[in-house]
């Protein structure tokens, strides 16, 4: 066990109609003017929109709207919620919605607070301060209900880059399984491999790997596989889509790295460079990346690989569990090759060259230069 | 899964030395007048004392000391530490030692803020508010470390009940692998068979149990049965030192309960009567009544107790898995039998008595009467 700090302090509020409760959670932490920050309008149309500002109204708390966030979130809209929530005078800020959403907020929540532009909290400054944050997920995979972090993409450099400081962790999160039941099948799918994503980055690169952590990271991507397959023949399985949610949340809220040293996240760093560039989505770009960066790390953590094939497809050598989790990611519909994706030619390249300069800024380049990265994507071929 | 609330506010500073920095976190908290709880003097002689007071000196952080508490430990104990906290003006408390130090400053720091009796907070009166408390943990096992509760025992009545309240989550805990490294061979298997009742507890009693909680659960059961072995061959192993500490951690952190409904403590509830009468060590007591629990149990969840069969043992029935537990348990050297404990005849009987009471008290008479509580007493003869 490597030595490590670890305090999470966000409050999870977890089951049917807590986001009617959203009122007398955010009057506990004091806020009085929240700015509301969703995609589509959809959440209006299904009266979600009107169940939380209904009791923000009994309990007070005046608020605006800072609406049409969209998947692989833009810093524009970003600056846009800042300078909103600056005029209006904003105490808190409220996502309803998914990982983007709720990502974006935690942007505008830090910039805020902040003289200079937001972006400066993706390139190096430290954020100190951050308006109060809540949110109502309607997507699991993020897991940014529960940490300290958040991506976003500035669409002029096409950087998508990360937020993190304490102050990022939302104050309550309400996670109702209830409200995902409606997520699309795509992004059921997608949410999928975010979620294994975010646990095989730490469970196959961590140079220390306590085996408590290794169980527990097991633990996630059994109940993400096992429930996928349910809400796929029965999306209104709420028992599915509980554990489904929590193995979300669970695989990205810190406690799967306690102890753990040395780990880091090359299929996200890889990934977000599809994002920026391309704007697929997040989680269809990451089991493309997987597969491929497995075959391509598999031989500098072999024990590991041969661990994850027996308990996760009771498999032996790596070759197989690489194989069967692309057979699984094919199966439940998730792309695995970039033609998937139309992503070739002047466009890879592109892709390549915005991955390379991820790694640079990411301090990963030592392991991930141009040759890598390259071989990397030509295996996702 | 079920609804929940969850939030765990403890921050956790795990690792070699950090003992030494608890002036700095403590400061960070705005202490400045500590009481400090321990049990023998032999922390004096290890140095630990000197180095965590060397820390606070540096913070300019007074303190006063309360040491001598001991293993079940005692009310009159904390009325003497509420008294000194309040005539010294404690801001703060910080228990040095096991479990039952730190239960003992979490009563101390609830009873510093209340004109009453201490032990009206065991009997029913809701904690609004307590001292800040911080511990240094030099045995693992009780899980106080993380959450929100402590037991005392109130050797007039003979009651060892619980405390419980938001404010009672530790402000920072520092759980040193190497502190803990000591810890006589009795102790560590006593606090094995802690960790997995812990465990059991939920995991056998819930009527609502998620699988990935079943995942969460037998993770920290394995990492116990796994370094309890490396440990009694070798109590110097760090790394399984650190599991075996994290583990007891999770164990009882709250992460275990999330989404399930109906759990209760029976394994507790019989044991603490075992403490309160005789004075028997808390682990010793609940690995005799564990196996005759299960037996008596085992036909009122028969699907978990196969799973709990595989799963561990890789075997099949309830039957086997109550006999291979036992038989670790003996194997480790943790008693099984009353015998061991010299717990017959007419003490028998006063422990089936108090256990009745207890049953009475936390509203668990419906199960366990006092023909219940003798027929799992005779089970464990």
């Amino acid at each position: 066990m490597y030595s490590f700090s670890f305090q999470n302090p966000t409050r999870i509020e977890f089951g049917t109609d807590k986001e009617k409760n959203m009122g007398k959670y955010m009057q506990e932490c004091e806020a009085k003017k929240a700015l509301i920050i969703f995609g589509s309008d959809r959440i209006k149309e299904s009266g979600l929109f009107d169940d939380v500002t209904t009791s923000l109204k009994e309990h007070g708390i005046e608020f605006i709207e800072c609406g049409g966030i969209k998947s692989n979130p833009l810093l524009s809209k970003v600056r846009e919620g800042v300078s909103i929530a600056k005029e209006f005078g904003a105490d808190s800020v409220l996502s309803i919605g998914g990982g983007s959403c709720l990502d974006s907020a935690k942007a505008i929540a830090a910039g805020s607070l902040y003289e200079g532009d937001v972006w400066d909290f993706f390139t190096g400054k430290e954020v100190e301060q951050a308006l109060p944050i809540f949110d109502v997920m309607t997507l699991a995979a993020t897991g940014s209900e529960m940490n300290s972090g958040g991506v976003v993409t500035n669409e002029e450099t096409k950087q998508k880059y990360p937020i993190r400081g304490f102050s990022l962790y939302p104050k309550v999160s309400v996670i109702n399984p209830k409200l995902q039941a409606t997520v699309s099948q795509d992004y059921l799918v997608y949410s999928a491999a975010d979620i294994i994503a975010h646990s095989i980055e730490g469970y196959f690169t961590a140079t220390v790997q306590p085996e408590l952590i290794n169980l527990q990271v097991e633990a996630n991507i059994k109940t993400v596989i096992r429930t996928t397959e349910i809400l796929l023949k029965n999306p209104a399985d709420l028992d599915a889509r509980g554990e489904f949610a929590w193995a979300a949340t669970m695989a990205l809220n810190g406690i799967t790295l306690l102890g753990t040293a040395g780990a880091s996240y090359p299929n996200h760093m890889i990934e977000h460079a599809m994002s920026a560039v391309c704007d697929v989505p997040h989680g269809a770009g990451l089991s493309v990346v997987m597969p491929a960066w497995m075959t391509w790390w598999k031989d500098r953590n072999p024990k590991q690989f041969q661990r994850f094939a027996k308990e996760i497809f009771g498999l032996t050598t790596a070759e197989e569990c690489i194989q069967a989790l692309t057979a699984w990611f094919d199966k439940i519909g998730t792309p695995t090759k970039l033609v998937q994706l139309h992503i070739d030619g002047h466009v890879l390249e592109e892709v390549i060259d915005n991955a390379t300069q991820n790694a640079v800024d990411w301090k990963m380049s030592d392991l991930y230069d141009r040759k890598a990265i390259t071989e990397i994507f030509n295996l996702a071929k």
